[in-house]
């Protein structure tokens, strides 16, 4: 305990700005280690640049203790996957992990491990910045040919924008069909919502990892304060326990033995600090990670992209006008903010210093490959119809469990055969799944049973 | 808020205190509101009387808010249910409640109610004192005809007594053997494990429960200090959830209307007050209660039966010898507690001081009483087996879970017919259920899939 109380703690932010901080703080439950520095602020509630505006990422990477991806590991992906790495490696937007060289060591022994990203559901539509780790997690998941499972916190949503339990559900579920549209492979990707999924082995690793965090550890970690909902206090295992393959029985069955790797913006590293910390005490692997810097907003490099403020964020939404617009009128080209700051000061000319491109050009450029991304996002959505969604392992999932037990006994009933036979005496006591009476259905494989509320 | 802290605030024990009170502890978790009173101490951890050594109710009564269960009521339910009132409630063991007259009005206009009731599986076996619920839960079942839930509180007790999953689901299975023992009506019982339950519309509950009590309610509430686990935290909504009859969508569809009653000892009184301050705020009915005494150690009126302290209790499991030499040696009846203090003090003639019967006399007829009960419950516990306990709804719905989704899936699939069409669209995308490859099982109704692992 001490070693994660040494190891996690950070000045902590109140709970109270975290709802402030609205939409910047995705996934905001989930993770925290303040860090300030001349300025410079990184929560996963906030993230502002220090004096210069900027994020200084190698500060960041010594303060939280992580390792740098440099060319070396670079050049060892691309041997091990026999493919050109993907540019978010190559142009350092990935620029760090922890153990990272151990999943690349298990990968190279034939070991196959499997990719863990989330999303807090709290916008109608995602933004460029929420597609980051999803594209991300399409190349390592075609690059390396694992399984990815995708946890869309309803239930942390709920919680700390009051919404409803139905609300969350709903966002989640068209958040899932803009994911979907990132094109993953379905076959190997399982994606889930908690408020649908938690229950068994996921519950059962939610309480491990529950005994092992003190509440003086949560409130140093995520600055819970005695006002907080002790919903929150419950939240951080739920986010954790995607991190071990065991709370996955259908995809991994009782495995200890296959890492998991999380792709993610670094500002989640004090997170999953606290996940590495507990795994050996339960007895399971500690999760690899992968972080990338912030997606800007359009405003500059000292912000990230944040759903609640339209001007600072481009959606998968946006109309080619709407992106046009925002570009031309909010992005940062270096010019001063307004008029008359532009004539006292003059423009930055870091941006486009070299003197290659006008701010005009440039623009025209990132409109012009952004219309394209963005186009190409909102096709891939169209075809993923409601019926496709629901189709995907994810909602099928939920589906599963919102049918009542009830229809799952009596078709388990109905289908009651020599491949059932040797279940059958353990769940079928002959009795109906929703009144528990003795009478019995109609004959084996009927189509119709007893009881009406069968059908 | 206001009101829930103004409502439940009671001077907190330590959670120190829930650990080192062992298995005065039972369901200890889930309640709270001590009361000190001139020496009498009743928390859920730890009962004792003031200085006479014995509990006074009437003061808990009034102290706790509750109402008094008076004659009228035992003959209106007496009118009601057609039958005599059970022991229990003619000898005054149940004796105090909440909203039970609601419950009577309901049911008098041929509205149905359920039950609920648990037990934290703390031990190998169950002892007097927590048959008392049991035995009450089957007259009111039996009398009223109604539903009863029972939950099985595995978490809690891993949490608490920091025992394995794997332990405490093991226990909770031995217990419900000891439950079913008690002989319910099983076709209107729903026993259930939490590690197994928990998920669906009750995670949901879980979790709008949760966003209704603050950090600071709860330590007030149950004592929770900051060392301890953020899993103790997450327990409490856990134990509210089975209060509201959406948590249990196969029992009772999506009904809000259906009112709950829970008789438990009164020493659950804060805990229930706090699940019937939040109820409204979720939009659903608050539980009506019904409180029993306290079961009595061995040694005397001031203490209750205690599983960790075997001199204390009366075990289920006990052999008739065991219990004549428990009886025998521990029992109090008015002596003095040494030879030396009985030549001092001389014996308390309150207990037998009509002078009808002597001590032997007594205890001898005490242990014929025991022995038969006891004997009883040991043969209809014997004829539980494994598969019987298997069997049940509680079990059922347990294997159901951790059947793989993959199973069920199968089973669905090969079960898709006339009944099954309605739901096949949505739940049945043609895919394998574990490999979500689109490979097609080989036919309708065939008992094979294609995949090995389907059977």
């Amino acid at each position: 305990m001490a070693e994660v109380a040494a190891d996690v703690a950070a000045p902590a932010t109140t709970a109270a700005d975290v709802s402030q901080n609205g939409d910047g703080a995705e996934r905001a439950a989930t993770s925290a280690g303040d860090t300030v520095t001349s300025a410079q602020l990184v929560t996963p509630w906030e993230v502002s640049g220090g004096a210069d505006g900027k994020i200084d990422y190698d500060r960041l990477v010594e303060q939280f203790g992580c390792q740098k991806i440099d060319q070396s590991v670079i050049d060892r992906i691309e041997r091990l996957t026999g493919q050109r790495a993907h540019p978010f490696l190559r142009r350092g937007v990935f620029f760090s992990h922890r153990d990272l060289n151990e999943i690349l060591n298990l990968y190279e022994k034939g070991k196959k491990f499997y990719l863990y990203t989330g999303r807090g559901p709290s916008s109608e539509a995602l933004h460029l910045g929420h597609l980051v780790p999803f594209y991300f997690c399409k190349y390592l998941q075609d690059a390396f040919k694992v399984p990815l499972v995708i946890q869309m916190t309803d239930d942390e949503k709920c919680i700390w924008r009051n919404l409803s339990v139905e609300e969350s559900r709903r966002l989640a579920r068209e958040n899932v069909k803009d994911i979907i549209a990132c094109g993953f492979d379905m076959s190997r990707t399982f994606i889930f919502c908690d408020f649908d999924y938690v229950g068994g082995e996921f519950y059962r690793n939610m309480v491990r990892i529950g005994k092992c965090i003190t509440i003086n550890q949560a409130r140093g970690i995520f600055g819970f304060i005695g006002e907080d909902y002790v919903a929150k206090m419950a939240f951080p295992p739920v986010q954790a326990a995607p991190s071990f393959p065991t709370s996955f029985p259908h995809l991994f069955g009782n495995r200890k033995d296959i890492r998991c790797l999380i792709p993610s913006a670094i500002d989640q590293d004090p997170y999953f600090r606290m996940t590495r910390d507990v795994a050996p005490r339960i007895g399971l692997q500690k999760p690899a990670t992968i972080y990338s810097r912030f997606f800007p907003a359009l405003q500059g490099e000292s912000g990230k992209m944040n759903a609640s403020d339209q001007r600072s964020a481009i959606f998968v939404t946006d109309t080619p006008k709407e992106i046009k617009t925002k570009i031309n009128k909010y992005a940062f080209s270096g010019g001063g903010a307004t008029i008359e700051e532009h004539r006292k000061f003059g423009a930055n000319l870091d941006e486009y210093g070299a003197g290659r491109m006008l701010t005009g050009e440039v623009k025209k450029r990132l409109i012009e490959v952004l219309t394209a991304l963005v186009g190409n996002q909102q096709k891939a959505r169209a075809k993923v119809t409601d019926e496709a969604a629901l189709q995907s392992p994810a909602v099928r999932n939920e589906i599963s469990r919102s049918l009542s037990l009830h229809k799952v006994y009596c078709a388990l009933y109905r289908a009651k055969s020599s491949a059932w036979a040797r279940t059958a005496t353990l769940t079928c006591s002959g009795r109906c799944g929703v009144c528990y009476s003795r009478q019995r259905h109609r004959g084996l494989l009927s189509a119709l049973c007893v009881h009406r509320t069968c059908q």
